[in-house]
């Protein structure tokens, strides 16, 4: 190549940088007035497209400032209900929190929260399902070592993989009883299983890409334990640029003092990981587009 | 929680499984038939949403068999023009290929093509630019070591981190002349570099995340090698669900065979990777959305 | 914090830029020298500690230079046996290939070459085995619609998730009986099963994961087809810094010059993906180490 | 192929799963007991090869119960000290933190410690450095806009890539003066930069194949805040199967409770993302393997 016969790049006609970044400015400086308005972080269908399913609005509390409330539009189709780890190892008789001799009333309680949500979100809307389930393989090999030996000590010999006395099998372990998600919010055809061996599920399943194919760019999240894989679940999306909503009501830990202070993490500087509201209200929310849910 | 109090869940009614299914293969059924009238992969607004920059056809080759020949559909604010690995380090003088032997007119050829198509998008139109970069840190600590001695053995004593006889700086290293974006197709200001320490780039960069955020859906590509670094990026992005352009003259390999190959490679069983054109064609169809580009 | 108070940061006593640098490049000098003598990629204990398994030697061809030959050294316990995607749908009657029209010779004439391999590895070695496959859920959910639509296109009108005459169920559809691996090759209890939506597995998968916990250094691939599923999969354990070897008799691909490409573009640069052997040769070197195996 | 010229698989002599699974808990039994002697979770080289630095141990806090304490064993060439977001926009006056009315006071108490161990590890030791910086690209393109639009109502107005008045530069920025590491801990020759657009680092960016490439395997975590970038960097970590050990004086948040409940939550259930330990107690443990250091 003789550099003599190459025309020289022209004189861009346009600074990207500033000018994309204008352009951002401007329309979230529009979205703020909005907002300031509405009250409302109205389905943004500039960014994604119209919608899809039906919008509704749900209340969140806390937002921008602590006892301020606002509202969150959502597009039903790009919504995914998110029920994370509702196995028997975490609230169910004789799994493992049971057997670590947790308050399982603690971990149990979102159980009502979610099944009422799941049951209206079942009937007639259009609104995606996603379940997740931690465990590992029957032969371990998915479990990091540091996770399996701290198990063990803290379980005073008994830890992942291990059958507890009085247990259903072997704890957090893929194909076991109590590693399943209990009846009451088994999963129905048509909604997607997550399995993770860690308490995040980004980094290791096809959720990113499911999420990206479904066109999903809202999550509601419930699920336990509020402050380990709930938590680290919304943190990978909201990194990502999902907008999620935890259901306080549908989520819980095994120590209340971590579930408040989970609650109130996700809430910081204006929603740091996304909303807070309840089963209630956001069921209120999908029942004033689908109304004749029964 | 009494299990006797708790609603059972209800029938659902639907079926998400295969209603999901049907819908898709609905859609997909109306898209082939579309396509048997047009011979166009139309940008598909039922999946992204409206166009926001100005829809334009790309002839493509070989598609959907071969001595077909067939376009795909551009929106052009979700379309980014990728440059890959023009670097002096592997198509310009005293760069890493030039100094193993290996001969200089094949990487270096893709050098005009590319430089027209920037010439041409970078006026007036909106189609993003990303350039990438492969290197490693000074220290070489993020060189996977079989990658480091494999270089050291084939350049017979000097490889990645050494500096060659001849040579600009030490080769495949951030930071070092030989390393860096040729002049003639340097970025501009707004243009996106990514830097990679591996032939790939999705796995270790932020890339899918400035993807994800400009809301791109296709990528039209080019650089170099075709067979290596130009086919796993390729790769990569397809399976992530990017509609893929590859620019035939606008890619070379370090051997001609494999240039050939990477090109057939990709238009197989109807494009398993994408689909090929070339920088006229790209610039024909950007020119017929956006007349006024000088 | 007054900065008055802060004592400043001392000079440090080293640079670990360049001391790094510098002890990368004389380990690598090292092993240099070690190979012109004796032709082998030793196993790095330096790297990875000592072995937990056998060490055994497998011949190499066309490295580092085409024409030459050498050895590269295995640690039995740190290396996986990679099968991908031999599945009734690429290489089975009725399958997917076969339904398309392709020659069911070149992507079944691995199936023999595979068996012998495992043969052998499952009598009395420590080699992990691991099977992958490709394929969506039921409801395509995972499934990229541009992979979708072209599939449909070149199968006029029958494509991923519809069932063609003659088939044995939907193609590519987790679940049915075309999807799942071929009788001969089935995985065994304690084999390792990745399923996945793309070509690659590494970024939609706990492969990653599997592979670090089970301490796996190298990967001994194999499968179909060579330049699509197998390669992906290699580059992106390449980009990881695992020592791929591909057995070149265990894959083959729909069109033989893509195949031979594809083993090709491997070699290149002394090995730009890694390395190829055959099942043969493989087998020897796990007898080396293994002589009692049946 | 003909099946019945193919022998049938080999009936295996061995079941890898439970194999496997008691190879796992034998292994984990035995460090059970080591540790309920030693009260110490040894730096284990049966599964990561000898050490390559110094072995040294270091005291940690309500561990395995709260009340308790035991000790976790380093082998300093394989650990990394991580300093996470000690920016000016999160503990500098003019930043970010400080715009927006927070107590500068809890962001910048972790300064000095943070230096106390700098200043320490720089001069003798071959502990590896990462320093993380969050911020976005000038034009905000790895910005997603729920972040943009939060930050902006929050901040009545004034959020992410705007400059506030009396500050320094675009808040969040990457390349303004505000963004960047404060003097006092700023990064060395030989350290390593992660530049990542989220609160967490190993999915956008090479922190992963850095860690891996070094051989990485235990992790000092510092910084802020603690709540938000620090508890999502060492979730992902723990994921993956890092030993994290945070330095709790060395962590700080904008709200004090959300701290205090932030290192409690990694204590729970024997030390569900690592453990927690002091900056004085950590550098004891270093001095105790490089008394020499000034």
């Amino acid at each position: 190549m003789t550099k003599e016969k190459m025309p020289q790049p022209p004189t861009p006609n346009r600074d990207f940088t500033s000018a994309a970044r204008e352009e951002v400015l401007k329309r979230v400086e529009k979205d703020y007035e909005e907002f300031k308005k509405t009250k409302t972080f109205k389905f943004p269908a500039w960014l994604y497209g119209p919608p899809r399913g039906k919008l509704f609005k749900v209340e969140v509390e806390d937002c921008p400032r602590f006892g301020d409330k606002a509202w969150v539009e959502f597009d039903s189709a790009r919504t995914a209900f998110v029920s994370i780890d509702m196995q028997i190892d975490f609230c169910g008789p004789k799994g493992y929190v049971d057997v670590m001799g947790y308050d399982l009333g603690l971990t149990s309680a979102p159980i009502k929260p979610i099944h009422y949500v799941l049951h209206n979100i079942r009937n007639g809307t259009d609104i995606k399902v996603i379940h997740t389930r931690e465990g590992h393989l029957p032969d371990l090999s998915d479990a990091p070592y540091n996770k399996v030996l701290r198990s063990k000590i803290i379980g005073d010999g008994v830890g992942i993989g291990d059958i507890p006395k009085g247990g259903l099998g072997r704890l957090l372990t893929r194909g076991e009883k109590n590693w399943d998600i209990i009846d009451d919010l088994y999963p129905m055809p048509g909604e997607y299983v997550i399995d993770k061996a860690g308490k995040g599920a980004f980094g290791q399943s096809n959720m990113p890409l499911l999420l990206k194919n479904l066109g999903i760019t809202h999550l509601v999240i419930t699920g336990i334990t509020t402050d380990v894989c709930v938590h680290t679940i919304m943190r990978e999306a909201n990194d990502y640029g999902y907008w999620c909503l935890l259901l306080k009501d549908g989520t819980g830990a095994t120590d209340y003092g971590n579930y408040q202070a989970a609650i109130k993490q996700i809430k910081m500087q204006g929603g740091v990981f996304g909303w807070v509201s309840d089963s209630k209200k956001f069921i209120d929310g999908v029942r004033s587009a689908f109304p004749d849910t029964s």
